[in-house]
């Protein structure tokens, strides 16, 4: 999977902008490949980015369409269609995040076979992934895990790589998600792969590489959380890190999507991780906690990171807020 | 997926005894549902039972011909196609373990089609399950894990469903892979399973019981096994045990199919388990370790098992040649 940029971000008509965060995800870090968004009447999420017809967008090589917009039961609605097929016969390709396959619309796969071009689900994975092997390979690898679902794993990896990058040194984001993907153009949502190749796969979204390498891996879910630790399991001992950074939300008190189950503590939380990453990578270690503190007023914000900082004995930063600078710098002089 | 009895056993050509071990494992264990064997000239192996034809099986009352031998890739190969076809027109399902779809032969499904009868492919999974949520429910819970691959899982979960059955207890063995799943009539087949959802299906596989009723869960792979370990943990969470066995070949060197990687310690596998283990169960203790002597010498076998015992203050025993007394008694008494 390799999807072609610069792109075209369509919002549909979005009811709000949260229902447009995967587009706008896409935007905060790939500023440069989104030419323009695509709105339907009836939106009421604005992006921010010169709105451009099909035609405007060929005109300017948008090369895919991404629909950036997510809905209730994630299907495509049958308005939408009008606006992919035109695409498609336009020259672009389509790469979609929701659960209804393009493919599954006759006339938008009908387009996609009379134009030649492809669609990307990327929800769904049709590739074919060797079972893990544990071996050790050359490059560096750094991965980002979590206390819960949804506490900023693909954020923090993006800021890394952005940092290492700034710093003149070799990196690339690892997606393991599907914003991700599109932000990354490539990658594998890893909790739609078959149970038996999890490790497998996250195996072959990191490969060899130069041994000054940094691949910047997108962690999922939590090694304490009940529905999706295996994917977490899989993920750490197909990426074998070297270091980790973990990634928390202060303010919540339950497990996303599960109100019975309390977050894990911080040091437990680490201490799991790097129990069990050793099997792949005897030298793991963490690098960082980084921490979502939006929901705190600022004071609170550096108060709890000091809190963290001192009794952990590790950076701990909001990487929005504040970057990721005191966590790559541990990185760096660790590994 | 509920596979109907009493099978007939269909081995094909298998060239030796080991390619029929399938059909084996089903009738080592389930002797009542298996009325004959059906093997085709050159057929170099033999389960001791009856051999029938589709006539004389139907005229049994055989509800479903199993698929019970392997080959290389999987496949089903044309000179099987006439049999499996005769099965359905004589009204009789069809299961398989294999890789290639029973309804992928077009002559299979039409038959399938025209006689209305079901076709199981046990290694693919079709359900939909719920991601899992953790939450506590009634009935009791044994898992059995291992230290690697293949340690004799799933045979120590049916000897101790056999226990647990002989002393008047109420038990189900719960199947998670293709064999068991011939040998129960149901289950799934975990690590066919998408990712997002082992858990779920581990939830599904073990559902509220009497708060007297065992659950004997068949394990998968090993926390330690670099492949397969997100599915050993999926498993773990989503059966919420109240109990494990730990399952252990001793003379095995390194991990099965990882020849870089060595065989985990016992004690530090067990601890692995609980500790991860705690997430869906604060309760879940160890209550034995069963040991696959089969390649050591009875006096050495003793030896080790004796050593086991002293060392990790559990129960150790050989389930195939000592049977698991023992382990249930210990799983009885502190459960």
């Amino acid at each position: 999977m390799d999807i072609q940029r610069p792109y075209l971000l369509f919002i549909g008509d979005a009811r709000d902008d949260l229902a447009a965060k995967t587009a706008s995800g896409i935007l905060d870090w790939r500023r440069d490949w989104c030419l323009g968004q695509f709105r339907l009447p009836g939106c009421n999420a604005d992006l921010k980015i010169p709105d451009l017809t099909i035609a405007q967008a060929r005109e300017k090589g948008v090369r895919t369409l991404i629909i950036g917009v997510a809905n209730a039961g994630g299907v495509i609605p049958d308005n939408w269609t009008t606006t992919i097929v035109e695409a498609l016969d336009a020259g672009m390709d389509v790469a979609s995040g929701l659960h209804t396959q393009l493919g599954s619309i006759p006339a938008v796969a009908e387009a996609a076979r009379r134009n030649g071009r492809q669609l990307f689900d990327v929800r769904h994975n049709t590739m074919t992934f060797a079972t893990g092997k544990g071996t050790k390979r050359p490059g560096k690898r750094v991965l980002t895990v979590g206390t819960d679902c949804s506490a900023g794993k693909k954020y923090t990896a993006l800021a890394i790589e952005a940092e290492l990058l700034k710093r003149g040194l070799k990196a690339d984001f690892r997606a393991t998600g599907q914003t991700g993907i599109f932000i990354s153009g490539r990658g594998v949502a890893v909790d739609a792969v078959v149970a038996d190749f999890i490790s497998g796969a996250a195996e072959w979204i990191s490969p060899a590489n130069d041994p000054d390498h940094w691949d910047v891996i997108e962690g999922q879910g939590s090694l304490f959380h009940a529905s999706f630790a295996g994917v977490s399991l899989g993920l750490l001992h197909g990426s074998q890190p070297d270091a980790i950074v973990m990634c928390h939300e202060p303010t919540r008190t339950t497990m996303r999507g599960l109100p019975d189950s309390t977050i894990p503590d911080l040091q437990a939380c680490i201490d799991a991780n790097i129990a069990m990453g050793r099997l792949t990578n005897p030298a793991i270690h963490c690098v960082g906690v980084a921490v979502n503190t939006s929901k705190l007023a600022p004071e609170a914000a550096l108060d709890y990171c000091g809190g963290v900082s001192r009794r952990l004995g590790l950076p701990c930063v909001d990487p929005v807020a504040w970057g990721v600078g005191p966590i790559v710098d541990r990185l760096l002089a660790t590994t």
